[in-house]
């Protein structure tokens, strides 16, 4: 028997338990190290589950020669240190997005990375559910024809403290950039234009914030299609993410996910469930499965599927998103060998 | 007995037979008269309707004391003519969208219209479609709270010719102007501005006529909602008219009307219908009720619910959209009383 | 111009309105006359509509020999005696269901009709409905392959008065003998066997009338498939009409229609229409087509499409299921050539 | 750290090795022998998953008083035999349904059962479908008032060799006996009556099996309630497993479950998943909760939802409706008690 690929955890928070959860049921997969500044608070969680080390220093992951791969699942601001820093040792890479809020530093961490020959994948988790990877086959295999129109909608059943919107580098670096990616990765194209309708309706104190909880944001792709994205910090009905791509021989129309399949027929109305509640219910599977092709191209030592270059495009079309917001203009995007 | 309202066609033309059609069902009304600078090719026609007066001239229709009400089915660059001509011998109107394509000619028709008191409707017909009526309603009653994002998806099953293009006063004058009255309507609040995103992709022919046939259109509400606009003149699934209210305490989203309720269920696929395939099928009963509306305004003397402003408006929205697609920018749309 | 069809109605109560109202629309047919016993109570409805004759004695109608056609929407007692007089009075008769309770009153009046060579049309109107007629033609050409299972749902809205269900014949002959003849029309095969299980779930004083309210049918039909009817007299959502046909290759299912195809979204639930009310809202198109199939018959000289003979052979498929549920066995159903 | 739970599995065919697979997710639950006559061809698979006894005598696991547990997955007519020897050495029980073939065995086993006080749990995964679930609990509490009709649709995507067929005790034991523990699960009520209608449609060589592949069956329930089942063991489209209960409050119905939630709309039709294609597939979360229930009635010494006694009284059913397919007429069912 092979020896088991050896992970080490940086971030002990949601996102990061999460992670280490799923990683659990892939039996040629060890997580050796799990490091978080406030372990303490994790320790009975991590111990309950069998990890080994559970450490307050990064370091001791970045460190250890035995491990072969990490997470970074800490805070944004963290990231390009510690990928940096994991990139030198040699260690292959699975980060959270946003990779960082500077285009600046994101393109010198890639330099980093390119340098040392690391794998490294962005947990866009949404391009490994069943529903979306359909609806991208129907337009790659041109199915549909060729892309006339891309429409995403994208609502969050409840919106984040505020304290978090202050820190979360705003709702497009912290909830429209899966949308971005989403869009990049079904539109089979780069988005090259990006104009903003915002508004706070749904907490005025997000202005106050400097921020919008509610947007319209309209996208040029370079092969010609169009797209738009609709986007709220607060569905009432519940976590809404649908996407329809429509082209010239037809469209693909991807619907709520629902717990059962269960219409009641009342006197007073016909009723069914409401979208699973939100993204820990309704990408369960998509996270197992981005854990899985990572694992597996390391491995297998095959091509990672959702690249650091898609993470700088996604952040780059925030980034453009943001200044078209603040200047009331459409923004252009640049590529990366721009 | 009281008397026949007597109403007078002009134009027999599609929309002028769709009308006249439709009005042969109101006991109450008697159509005397319809004119048509090639009203040969529709004698036959009118006669198996029983139809007694087929005229050239519309002017015929204008000087007849006997006529209460005019329906103007023209095309658009008549209808200023008409409009004028009508309000000045007293009669009541309904005009088909748009009024016109010069915003100062139709301000000036406003004008006499209102010196000479009459009755003026205008043919947006999907008001009077039941689904929209409902959404309306549901913003209207605050069912599904203060409106945050509008979204109206409407796609031809078809291109017209490009001759029709060309003559058409483009994609915004022609088709969108629907789609700005049913979002003004269902918002019940003004839009204050416009951005577009366009493209030639059903038929790169449409670009030399320097007009697009897919667009994304961006809206700004007065009262701080968001809404979006797809347009496509081909879906090649049937006739797309969709619309989607979102707010804060819930979202009313009316679906596409299909022919029969049959699954079909086999070895390669569960099946069902297409949309009904355009808006002579789809909006049957809002093209009867509208003109059942009309008609009660008349006989009841109570006001018009799709007014000369509502047509003024959508106009000016139309007209900056054009504006907005051509210079790449958002443009803000004028208030009547700005 | 052709002479119009003149028409005769026997019976003003609600079924007899519904088809005059509906014979209105026709422009090559008139109504002479309409004959009730209890006319006065009519007399105002009628002379709003212009109608000419309103008479007591349904005779006035027989013995007119301008009368081409009668429409028998009196009390199913009557039935017979109004069938063969007009039969013998050369007229054509469209018939409401049941034709009798008893199957050798139904049978001399078969006779009379034969020799008279007079076109008969039963009223089962829902086979003229868009929904069943596409089931039925999935079917007839074997889109499904061969039929294996016939499903049928018939449920009222809500249970008709105890003084009504006394004369009403019992379900069966009632309500259910819509679907003994939509089985048959679907299946294209005559049902040769029944077996009840009932119930007086609703009201229990339907079951001191010697009646059910609730039922399970279960169908042999000749030609090997098997088929099963549910009807409640009570559904409290809505009139629930729906049909389901299974076969070697696929299945067809008709969903029940809806008001409007608005979903609304909220915190407590995602709610759509409830069925459409009762048979009035329902079948409102089919009741215009039934009576324009039956003047076209008359008025080509082509076959009737809903026959006397599918009259009796629903009558006697209800009259053995009634055996079945007094006795608790299967019953055999006679064929007319038996 | 308490000792984990000892458990034997007795046959290694399909369903032996699904429980086995999904057990190994259960870290309080060992797996410590599995046993099968062949079992050489198990013994790869067994050993890829670290199972460390393989053995070829179920006795091996019977007489090992270190296991706690036992799962009966060999043939039907080895069930009772193992049952008593499992009960008499004092071990839990989940066993595959039907218990036997023979009412008398079944009663006797179920005498030895209880005087060795251990736990059974009879493999009606279905009750542990989220859907049915949802479903029962509607009845249950009285969401849709008292139950008046339930109706189940069970139909396999293709039916079972012939082979297979001649040793599977009929269809009713072997396929709708699962439908039969839903009627009693759902309603909360025994079936007191049965009536068949039944076919071989599907495959004619089953007739000559004495058996059908195609069925109606009629239910009558001690609360008054009426029932029907159809069942098909060939729908082209798919696994259709639906349940729809009916009552005086209304109705809840149970859909089937699909892959993808994506609509394709084509210039052909508008086409969605079919239902997920067979029983590993629909109910592979219901096989988990099932032997998760069964786990925790035994660690924590809490009564089985799924009892012997509904074994008992799902194959009397099942014995019944072939006993009515036989006679053509209906058989009333005997309780337990009786």
């Amino acid at each position: 028997m092979t020896k088991k690929l050896q992970v080490g955890i940086i971030g002990a928070g949601r996102i990061g338990k999460l992670h280490t959860e799923n990683i659990l049921r892939f039996p040629d997969v060890e997580i050796k190290t799990i490091a978080d500044p406030f372990i303490e608070s994790a320790r009975e969680w991590g111990q309950s589950l069998g990890i080994q080390h559970l450490e307050s220093d990064p370091m001791t992951i970045i460190n250890d020669p035995e491990i072969d791969a990490v997470f970074i699942c800490s805070p944004t601001d963290t990231h390009i240190n510690v990928i940096e820093a994991a990139a030198k040792a040699g260690k292959h890479i699975f980060c959270e997005k946003p990779i960082s809020f500077s285009d600046e530093a994101t393109m010198n961490a890639y330099q980093i990375v390119k340098e040392n020959n690391v794998k490294v994948q962005i947990g866009f988790n949404r391009r490994f559910d069943k529903n979306y990877a359909r609806v991208k086959e129907y337009v790659a295999s041109k199915v549909i024809g060729d892309l006339h129109i891309l429409k995403i909608t994208s609502r969050d059943p409840e919106p984040p403290s505020l304290d978090y919107v202050k820190r979360s580098g705003g709702i497009f670096m912290d909830m429209t950039i899966h949308d971005f990616d989403m869009a990049r990765f079904v539109a089979g194209s780069e988005v090259t234009e990006v104009f903003v309708l915002g508004n706070a309706l749904v907490n005025p104190e997000i202005a106050k914030a400097d921020d919008i909880d509610t947007a319209i944001i309209s996208l040029k792709f370079e092969n010609g299609a169009l797209g738009v994205i609709d986007n709220s910090r607060e569905a009432v009905y519940g976590y809404d993410q649908r996407i329809e791509a429509f082209g010239s021989k037809g469209a693909a129309e991807s619907k709520n996910e629902i717990d059962t399949q269960v219409k009641l027929s009342t006197s007073k109305a016909i009723l069914e469930d409401q979208p699973l509640h939100f993204f820990l219910e309704r990408y369960n599977e998509a996270y197992i499965k981005e854990v899985a092709d990572f694992f597996q191209s390391i491995i297998e030592n095959t091509p990672i599927t959702c690249t650091f270059e898609d993470g700088i495009m996604a952040q780059r079309i925030a980034q453009a998103a943001k200044e078209s917001w603040q200047t009331g203009k459409p923004v252009s995007v640049k590529r990366i060998d721009a």
